[in-house]
């Protein structure tokens, strides 16, 4: 019932001796989502000890060569792996012909499918669902098409108080009314609240992946009350007039943008490589919202299960 | 007037933690050719300090991925870096298609021309000439067109031995006759031999690049006399049938080639994945060459000025 997300890279588009290109990989009860696939992800992978054959899907957010060129070698790498499952990239339309030229060069002997979930939503709307996982994707407001994306636990189910069963005297029927989150009506009108006799294991725990982007209003609402907002930062404030002409944010554009969404947490990545000093962004990202972390690559974020 | 290669990776097709896949820079007399685009290629360069900037051309052996894929985010970052320079990359023609794809879909902004040198020759032929430097290319036997290079120092002019020319009273034309390597002969008859007043300042130092490759008869002949010679070795001896099979080569088959050539010094690369001990390859190839070396990443070969 694991919740970890793992950084794998946070540098912006120049790369720097000691970041890597944008790249992370959450793993949801076991299953692992890559997000973005900057140079050299498969060597990260490779470091940070991440199962490479188990990467369940590919998210990518963009077709900016930052966010993206990792992504051949690592698939020419599953295949000489020999992986069989299905693979789902979602990605951009634009992904499209980048994916069949992929295929067309360098896709002999791949022994497993490709599959191309095109994006195209102007809101939220769910791509990906399983009976633990929900993951939605969003527009940004980039250079070029990009989306990014929410995951999401889903809602448990109620489990029923262990001390009610004999308390109550409940039978199966009931048991499973109450799963539902339904109150008990007996036939003589005694009624057991759900409220009471049941309860929901744990809090959904969630992630939300926003890169590359201008700050913009509607973000906030789309990620409400997320537990982990990844929010790229690749100016300080002092260059919003750069950051808003380069289609980027700042880090005080993503602090208010956690603080309006009323994250848990907030993480910084992206980095211009033209900053020698990050401090900045972190001093004025706390001051609006005090829980934000500068990333460096490597970076693992193990979310507790949230007990209700 | 340096002559110095620096190994950036080493692994063959899958990567391995503490192994990059296949490039080295080579830089003759400050100038810094590339050879083969392994994934990761220009961090590597930065990791050594290789000046990306300064690199004068590219030298792709064939179109595996495992050769290429640092090609496209090194271009990339070149065109950040804003390079100017023509870019020359000498490369098979079915790596023309590569290249357009690259251009249309990531070369949106790139102020440098990226020229595409095709190589179709049978046999060795000069593709790149300086007054310094002069590099050939030549076919190797692998599963897709592929090519080896042969980088040379050019012969030096012959310099005139200073004490000569008070000795014999030499006049200007008499130094431009030396110069040429040709004995001054007077209207007198004396004869000044070039071979008594003229030296040749250097011997012309080489390196060639042979990956990836079945062992052939001709390669010995081709690369003969090289003061440094890489040549791919995938497995040891054991598995020559597999090697004949996928086209490279064993270490033993290396040293084979080096002991031909007549060599200086042999460098072994391209190790398979599979094996976890490379120690038999050098055993196997030190027991027909001596003097050859397992590669790591990040060896640094400076080769000294031979002075005659």
């Amino acid at each position: 019932m694991n919740f970890t997300l793992r950084v794998l890279g946070t540098a912006s588009a120049k790369p720097v001796p000691d970041r890597h290109q944008s790249a992370q990989v959450l793993s949801v009860h076991g299953r692992f989502f890559l997000i973005d696939c900057g140079e050299a992800v498969q060597r990260q992978l490779l470091r940070y000890r991440v199962p490479m054959m188990k990467i369940d899907s590919i998210f990518l957010s963009h077709v900016h060569g930052d966010h993206l060129f990792g992504l051949f070698p690592l698939l020419s790498t599953m295949g000489l792996q020999a992986r069989t499952a299905p693979l789902n990239i979602y990605a951009p339309a634009n992904f499209g012909p980048i994916l069949k030229f992929f295929l067309s060069y360098f896709g002999e002997g791949l022994a497993f499918e490709i599959r191309h979930v095109a994006l195209d939503m102007k809101a939220p709307e769910v791509v990906y669902k399983t009976k633990s996982v929900e993951i939605s994707a969003f527009p940004l407001d980039h250079k070029i098409d990009t989306f990014g994306f929410l995951f999401r636990e889903k809602e448990p189910p109620f489990n029923v108080r262990k001390e009610c069963i004999p308390e109550y005297g409940l039978t199966l029927t009931e048991i499973g009314t109450l799963k539902r989150g339904e109150d008990v009506v007996r036939e003589d009108g005694t009624v057991i609240p759900a409220a009471v006799a049941a309860y929901k294991p744990y809090v959904p725990r969630s992630y939300a992946y926003c890169s590359d982007t201008r700050s913009f209003p509607e973000l906030a609402e789309w990620v409400k009350g997320v537990t982990l907002l990844y929010h790229e930062a690749t100016y300080p404030e002092e260059f919003a007039d750069q950051a808003r002409q380069r289609h980027h944010s700042t880090a005080a554009q993503a602090a208010r943008c956690a603080l309006e969404a009323g994250a848990g947490k907030l993480l910084l990545g992206h980095f211009s490589s033209r900053l020698k000093d990050l401090s900045p962004l972190l001093t004025e990202a706390q001051a609006i919202f005090p829980d934000t972390v500068l990333l460096s690559d490597g970076d693992l974020f193990d979310l507790p299960l949230i007990k209700h």
